[in-house]
């Protein structure tokens, strides 16, 4: 058994400064859990509050309470200081002074992380040793900590706790209970294609379409994956012949989801392989990835290949009335969704593809299957409770219903506003045009209101938008990672009212 | 978009025999889910309940039902009977004789489809169109459909629905209420190198092991996946050096879990490449796959490589009391557990792996972010609500309590038990020789019963055991699936009573 790694006292001091050098002295190793490493606790109390990027987040109360820092609270005995309280005092001095120095050293040398989504670079400095993360959990997680005003704003990764205040108002009413003998089974419908999905799910997902008139749903079949980030792989396997001699190419326009190339390449397939830009490329056989409204930059596209051997996969998970006019009922061969955008639920894990032909779906249905056996039947079943609350509140003749799709389009409505406004008072930041469009489902003219800003800097000593906000404890995922340039940044538009009010405040100040 | 296809009388015919040729007349499309479709509605009936291999099982009460069983039930009008009533009972008749000649031919057209799981070729021939899986679903569901002791009885699979006894009698003390407003975060623990891990998942985990005695746990990550059938992939991916000129060979000693090649070339990976029997391969850097107690043989087993450009993973999924003595505490490198195996929760997704390297760890990590984005925190939390009745089960002092491991170790002591007198009963099968050894946890000798039977046919006219029991409408998995001989099959022990049960009457009579 190996046994837990002591941090060295450069980790110590990389870790935001807040762990003095003297604190290691009395730290000790934490393998029978039995406490009392001051820094190990400090930062497990952080683990479950800490910062992304770095621990210039306060602690939460409770839990155990670093002893450098009780140090100066005791109280000193009457007549002279006894020289090590000097020392200590002394001591402690230098590493406050140091501080600021090194956090902005830490930030500078961490670029960040180019992927899907990349917490790692973040918690890569000062991690506890394994098994040791501090006081007991208690209680489900709840996501990034709550953020200050002297905090770094995390807006990379498009996490959509904006959603919670709207599913805190509603109550029971998308509560699940799992009893404990429930759904234990492989096995859900051994008569449909694809046997691993809850029959109330296939129900939930046609009832919503069929609700929002987003998409086409008779005649399709309806596949269930573990988000949709595993039916994208799932219709690439799908998709690439079998026996083709060179790996099928894979495109989409610029600037197109970071997550395609990096999703498409990482296990390095003979089957499938990332071949960038759409509008750039030559060739009879290809695969279109067409997200729209587009992710970064909220664009509505269609696909701009055809050739009788290509094929497009449709990435509708912004085709909600909260972020864009419902102006059609789309019918593509293969549309992607997920509960991620449109309800929120991200930490469920639940995303669903309707697809028209028969081989197709069977082909998703078996990577599924060899990926992960099927799909978690507790995040369907929750996804089911949770789509079904929402076309619960679109029923006729009731106007007092919970209306997710009202609470989403105001949201944004007012955010956007908020950040026209903010990139104005700067003067330094650009944003795409205001589009709008007549929406079926709400029965108006609206406009689109994208889930990222694809945000430009525009002063011209900055190539870098990215770097420079990181200097500004905003961080945000360059425009490099969509095949665009690094004056563009895209920032998530969906994170909790704390974070991004401090996020307004802040850009608006950037000259 | 498409039109429904119907299905062709040929269709209708091969599914068991119970949708007469005449019902196809009155069929009707049911696209727009208005009902009426007598053969579509009785399918969908069994679809929630039909028969994984076909439809010979009686559809579950309510729901609709057949037309052309509800025409015999008619009363008759005094006097003579109409022309057209005769020809209808005529053409019922014909069919029902027809019914076993088209039973017996399609269970023998229709071999095993190799692969992990796949309940594909079952369904294939009469599946419903798109968008009409019938009646519409109203509960979660409930696995593989009831058997009768005229079913076909599919052991091919290791559903592990034996469990679901235990968790009935456990009552709520594994049930999980989720309010609509949770964890709808994609971060769990941003401080964690497994950032999507819920910290309760983590500390049921580590408390479980060491309630149990089988595997080390200070000092490694524990990392949460899809099923240790993602974990698994995400250790070829961690294991798998990125600059390599050629894929890192992947073996296992023969007989192997039937996964192994299927999951590791199914994308043909530049990274990784199935490589076949360790006990020929020939090389100094590979991924030896240690299953112990082995899939599909029981047998215990040691890493059979030892190179120092090889790495080993142990699948420990069967490690547990009910199948084996605990015979020492685990303590792999990686080492990966399912709560598939150890509580019976397949339909939950949940797996775990115990890691010592770091960097291991933080790659694996990268494959699950990378292939899902995570994991769902409500089956997280599902699982660690379950695992947390377990060791609940064995708190000191309280003898009155639900305590899985005795309740599984007492039903494999008696399956096998069953299953070694069966096989005696019969004559023509063999089973591996018992073994035993002392077990930590229970504090005494204990025999191995291991989760799957390696059922050996000794028949001399029988070469192919699976297509030899399959004529017996016992589905298995064949022996050539494992690289092993196909006189053997693998047959699940963990089914339901009902279907267990009939399997052995079944075994026993065969000569």
């Amino acid at each position: 058994m190996a046994a837990p790694r002591r941090r060295t006292s450069a980790e110590l001091q990389v870790n935001g400064g807040l762990m003095p050098p003297s604190a290691h002295v009395i730290a000790s190793p934490r393998g029978s859990g039995s406490g009392g490493a001051p820094c190990r606790e400090e930062h497990a109390v952080t683990a479950n509050g800490g910062g992304p990027a770095l621990r210039g987040a306060k602690p939460r109360g409770g839990g155990s309470v670093c002893s450098a820092t009780k140090t100066s609270d005791r109280r000193r005995p009457a007549g002279r200081m006894p020289l090590w309280r000097v020392f200590i005092f002394a001591s402690v001095a230098l590493n406050v002074a140091a501080l600021p120095l090194l956090l902005h050293q830490y930030i500078v040398s961490h670029p960040h992380h180019p992927g899907v989504i990349s917490p790692d670079q973040q918690h890569h400095a000062c991690a506890p040793p394994p098994g040791t993360s501090g006081a007991a959990a208690r209680a489900p997680s709840t996501g990034k900590p709550s953020v200050t005003s002297d905090s770094v704003i995390n807006l990379d990764h498009g996490d959509p706790t904006m959603f919670e205040a709207f599913w805190r108002e509603t109550g029971d009413a998308a509560e699940l209970v799992i009893p404990g003998w429930q759904t234990m089974s492989y096995f859900s419908d051994v008569g449909n294609v694809c046997w691993f999905m809850e029959p109330l799910f296939d129900q939930q997902v046609r009832r919503l379409h069929r609700t929002v008139g987003n998409a086409a749903v008779d005649g399709y079949h309806v596949l269930v994956g573990t988000g949709s980030t595993q039916l994208f792989m799932a219709a690439l396997y799908a998709l690439s012949p079998a026996d083709a001699a060179e790996p099928t190419s894979v495109v989409s326009t610029a600037p197109y989801y970071s997550s395609y190339p990096a999703v498409t390449d990482f296990l390095r397939s003979g089957l499938f392989r990332w071949a960038g830009d759409a509008n750039s490329f030559v060739g009879d056989a290809y695969i279109e990835l067409v997200c729209s409204p587009n992710n970064p930059d909220g664009a509505i596209r269609d696909a701009v290949l055809s050739s009788g051997a290509g094929k497009a996969v449709h990435d509708l998970a912004y085709y909600w009335p909260q972020y864009t006019p419902i102006t059609r009922r789309a019918d593509h061969d293969i549309m992607l969704f997920t509960v991620s955008k449109s309800t929120g639920h991200a930490g469920t894990r639940i995303g669903w593809a309707l697809v028209k032909d028969r081989e197709v779906a069977r082909r998703m249905t078996k990577f599924v299957e060899l990926n992960t056996i099927g799909v978690s039947k507790d995040s369907q079943l929750r996804a089911a409770k949770v789509l079904s609350a929402v076309s619960d509140g679109y029923v006729d003749g009731d106007a007092s219903r919970h209306r997710l799709f009202d609470f989403g389009r105001r949201k944004m409505v007012e955010r956007w506003r908020m950040l026209r406004e903010a990139a104005a008072a700067s003067g330094i930041f650009s944003l795409p045009a205001e589009t709008s469009g007549r929406c079926n489902f709400a029965n108006e003219t609206a406009a689109n209101n994208p889930a990222f800003a694809w945000l430009r800097c525009d002063r011209e000593d900055v190539e870098d938008c990215a770097g420079f906000l990181r200097g500004h404890k905003i961080l945000t995922r360059s425009g490099n990672q969509f095949g665009a340039d690094p004056r563009y940044v895209r920032v998530s538009m969906l994170d909790r009212d704390d974070a991004y009010d401090i996020f307004i405040r802040r850009l608006a100040s950037l000259k």
